[in-house]
């Protein structure tokens, strides 16, 4: 991932801290949509960021989807009203940044990626999804204008019981498993390509194939990446010993960690599966040469003694006897006849035809 | 897997702890049996829902078996009556979860896998099973029509001391030992495909057992993805502080674990083996082709100078006294004789003959 | 070793504790020899399964070897009268457990593997050690008439003064340091194959040569399976925390887990030795295509051209004029000369003569 | 890494702790920065080494700049003023030095590395940064004559508040993390590198090609073994229990090993993406060995035929019927055509053309 | 290292503790030298063993220098003397044993081994030596008749002020920094030897120097199984919580260790280097292989549809129109040239030529 790279480079000898919005800028302003609900009631609403201070003090959970993390204003003031620590806005910004989870004490910072698959040009592009659980807070941040945690919404707006009544926790928790989600659609991808690819490999090879199979290699190595870290972060919440998990959430974060469990599993599968497949590949290679060498051998092995006899009878000696025989000329043929029918029974003996 | 995770990408989005049985139904309803038994009496009945909650108040272990996890509505009003936990129930019907082992405090969650192997195909199919351990009250979880547990039931029956007299905890080991014992079989049943694979590597390599070599080497892979889990959860188990682990159960959890870790060294080393296998089958195809180039060889260099000499003596120069020769024929003839007799020494002494 | 889990796998669905000999019944009768000694004197005699409690009484050492794990009935007296644990004994008759070392608290039970090499077939036949350490007593049960334990038992009764003053524990530990020393003979006898390997590697690629290092390579691997566990176990012993153990016991048991130590790394550089072997093998392989091309081509490159001239002068064009020359002939034989030496040269130059 | 060892090993039987400057000095004479600031102000003078303690007592945080480490005398004048350990100062000039962190109470000392990659000789010259951080007072060494410090100079006299305010632990984070962005340029760097040489790899593999992908690859482990010691650095700073740290540096800190670890991932990527060019590079080699078999056999065996038949009517036969046909010659060479074009269609078919 | 167990072997089944020296006697007698020193003053003596007891008394540090350790029956009555346990000389006398630390309480055991390179035949020969550290004591044991502590003896013998301030740990550990030190200088000169077979692997192939590769391979191996159970011992120490190691003794032993890292790095470094040589040297000789391969298949290629043209103007029809043309034959030699000359054309633009 050479350009995964490139702009925090440009930023290497700033002062950390200071903002700056590593990555493509995809939508012109932030939008800040607040969902502020408990077990009786539902309230949403689109904010601006002087309205969160006063949204905070409500009492239930309040969600707050920030969309647009490129612009940096609405992130820096955000921050200011919610008391944010420097670093964890710069990280929010940065859209490339690994996953982790970062205890602030009064928030657990959480940042994770949504994986969205190119099947054109076989890669992985990646979303930045940052999240901040507070007491009686969520503030989600995605730099895209997709819209992966409508579902949840929806879920909360329908009054859905558990997740009203469960809290703030639980609300991360469930933008979590959506993230985690999205995986198992892309694995199921993949496996689909794999089985696509079977058929390719064990039929003519061809440099696509190879080419195929090395990107899929490459994007199940991206995708490991992107879960390994993840897997971590879900497991270090597990053990975290914050007050802002409750005790209910446990099995939850266990749940979503044996998710990622599962996902990581599948695609060293996949991975072990492309191993064969390149092995298979590679004997298909050698078993096509094998053949070639095998034609050429057979048509030599035949012919050159033929020649050679023919060459024999082609000499101008003076005295050669069998040039006057009478049945001189299909005597010879016979023999030649002989010798080849000889030779195809010898590759027929070794298996070679 | 590809295939192993398509229905969970389906269920993705939906609310956690929403039942939703994934896998293939293979049973019309679900069954329960109940065994109820102490040291001195066994009582075996076919129960209603209805009933489990009567029946858990006897004294004594009580052993719910449920066949047929996909009726999501029995297992709903079974876990309602149990009071198990929503995520637990999730578990229990999702049968691509993978084996782990989850404490509820007031129940002990095991999930299992048993491995069939299907040699037509050179697959494996897993059977998703499911263990609640509660105070003196085990619950399976079968998916399929198979009955694996029935020999732990003959010996309930029979009388057999031990498991009458040992409690519930004991019970639950006996039916996770049946599940390693089956790994067992698949191992041996492996080891011998195995042995009829060495004898085709030595003989003629051919496509099919190149093929073949390579199913061996998942299927491998896929009783170890299944097993390491395992080992894992047994070994969890063993650690575990529960209460509904008495003392008495440590040496048999010890017991089964050993038994988890010989299989999987079994299995690495017929990953290991394979290997060696599979580098047979390579020198064998290498070797092919050595061969191939030699016969090639042999047969070009004995026949190109001779050629040669055929065609020299086919010019059409006026002057060309041999020709005139009177044994200008057969001298020729004992030439080329000669120097095909240095040709086979020659070859003969590098050994290619 | 797909064998060694048959004879498991036929015993799965039995209740565990039940015991059933696993593996070849070498002797007909079991047979008890105890020796019970201290600083002072020392008594040899046979006993029946009947006397071993009225045994354990004396004070002193109480040394009982068990010779003939298969006589189930002896080893279930034996088991009752000494208050063994049902799982032990279990452990004891299967002859294909895995070392272990497990603490019953009144006793320390450790199975090991002797390991002998069959230099014909180039394969170990592990042999199957389980000892029990009770408080002033040592239990060695063995499945063969082999006597590995002579030695010690020579020693004792030759009155050596440390192995005499040193309770039980000791004496346990020179049973084990007994099975480590027959792993140093093993690894003395794999290095000289290896030696006598190598020389053939540097000769004549044959597939013998190469089904040699791929057995030897397994026979490692089988070695390091039974070490490595064993090591596990030596390295257990001395951080149990047994009473059993005494603190003069320590240094030994640590002397004895450095040689397994020793065993392993030299087995790990007996395997990279074997490799190397196997790419110079290959490498003899792939060099002997090279050569066998390289005498393809010179014989081609040099002939092709010269029987091309030879075929021109065959021509039967009327006009031919060299044809008529006087020295035609023998001038074309020089041309052909010099281009023949124009191609030894030029071979020469590549230096692929 | 044969060079990096050569003039340690010069030193190997000197006492430890006596001063040798191992590399190359860069600078004629060694030159001591001072600056010295707090909240409200901020001084710099360049100092000698006489200087140095009554500096010490400013308020305040003191940074001195040591530029040039081959000056032994500066460095031991220095060490005595400040009360530097002598293995501390030994690491200093030692610029073979690997990075790591070492308490020695009143200091934290800090050894790190700032890589410069020379893109003509695809190598990475390593430049040694040692930090010391005290009480109020960081000592950073360099050995060049760059100034890779500068812009955390500037941002202190630009009077940046939060360098300010926060002590001479952030100074020293601060520093570490401009020596972690150069990473982040090198990384970028070899992205690019390896994006041009995926074009020279599907177009004609070249021995050049491979030399550079080598090449790359060992840059690339040069890189790693460079950052994973510094990983570990800063990972045992953040669990460093040091008074010299205070709580506020620990996100900071966390920051910089994020940092560390992203660079780290990316190489590994950069490395996996280096394999899969390698193999395709002799996927490509092959494939151009097939290529030319291929080329060999389809012309010899069309040619072998035809030779032969040209061959049989060049015989000497007295009675050779066909040689007086009248269409004898053009049928002959109309069989002749058919024959070639059998082969160039079965060749199609078999794909080879 | 198969030579390197037998002699152990040999010793199997002897009581443990009964010393037995296994290895070369390189000496004729054991020579005993003691020097005894603090700050003030220095005595150096040859003492036998009689007189080592009275020795110890005498304050300050004593270090007593044994070199020959096949003398057993010095070595028995030096343990004697001293109070060192059995399985401690045992380990002295052992010169096969594995690098390790021992903490028998009163005195700290070190084994080491000093490496030395022999250039002529490409192998490690290892020398042993152990190190004992008692209370104001350190005893150095020896094989040979080399004197690899001489610098340490006359840095105490000229007063260098550290180590005569400094007590018997300082003594010990910089006996040990003069085994690690030999490290460097045997990874220099290997590091010179990697680069001059970076010339012949650039240069043709040959057998010589894949076998160079592969020793160099085997010592790099042999180095590193030396040197990481040496880390570890010194990574032991630095944690042991032994009244023998003062405090201050604390940032040598890291240092050490610090060094026993970086020339295992080193190692790893040269391991990644020679694994390149090998892909290198294979590519060479693949490469020749394709090389071969052409130019058959291009002399081929061009002569076998000219000796075609030739073959089929050699036919002895009687009715072939063009053999009576005039220009008949320079015309054929005209087709001829011009099939050649496509022919290379062709070669050319597939860059053959």
């Amino acid at each position: 991932m050479p350009e995964s790279v490139s702009s925090i480079a440009e930023k290497a000898g700033l002062s950390p801290g200071v903002l700056m919005h590593v990555g493509e800028a995809r939508l012109e302003n932030a939008r800040i949509e607040v969902l502020s609900y408990d077990q009786e009631k539902c309230r949403q609403l689109e904010a601006g960021v002087e309205d969160l201070d006063r949204l905070r003090q409500e009492p239930g959970t309040t969600w707050i989807e920030v969309q647009g993390v490129h612009d940096l204003e609405v992130i820096q003031q955000l921050g200011k009203a919610l008391g944010l620590h420097p670093l964890l806005l710069e990280d929010v910004v940065n859209t490339e940044h690994r996953p982790k989870v970062e205890d602030y004490g009064e928030f657990l910072f959480v940042v994770l990626k949504i994986l969205h698959f190119n099947r054109e040009e076989m890669s992985i592009e990646p979303e930045h999804v940052s999240l901040v659980l507070g007491d009686g807070l969520v503030v989600s941040f995605l730099e895209a204008d997709r819209h992966p945690f409508d579902p949840v919404k929806k879920r909360i707006m329908a009054g859905r019981r558990r997740i009203r009544r469960l809290g703030a926790d639980y609300l991360a928790y469930a933008l979590v498993d959506v993230v985690v989600d999205t995986y198992f659609r892309l694995i199921e991808e993949l496996g689909g390509l794999l089985e696509s690819a079977e058929d390719r490999v064990l039929a003519e090879p061809q440099k696509e194939t190879l080419l195929m199979l090395h990107r899929l290699k490459q994007v199940e190595l991206t995708l490991r990446a992107a879960i390994l870290p993840l897997r971590e972060v879900i497991g270090n919440l597990t053990r975290e010993d914050s007050d802002l998990l409750s005790e209910a959430i446990g099995p939850f974060l266990r749940d979503v960690h044996d998710h990622a469990a599962h996902v990581i599993e599948a695609s060293e599968a996949h991975r072990e599966t492309l191993n064969t497949f390149l092995e298979l590949y590679h004997h298909a290679v050698n078993n096509r040469l094998s053949e070639v060498m095998k034609v050429l051998t057979i048509v030599a092995t035949i012919f050159m003694p033929l020649t050679f006899i023919a060459g024999i009878y082609g000499m101008n000696f003076k005295r050669m006897p069998e040039l006057d025989w009478y049945f001189g000329y299909p005597l010879t043929l016979g023999v030649m006849l002989l010798l080849a029918l000889a030779m195809v029974l010898f590759f027929h003996r070794k298996r070679w035809l």
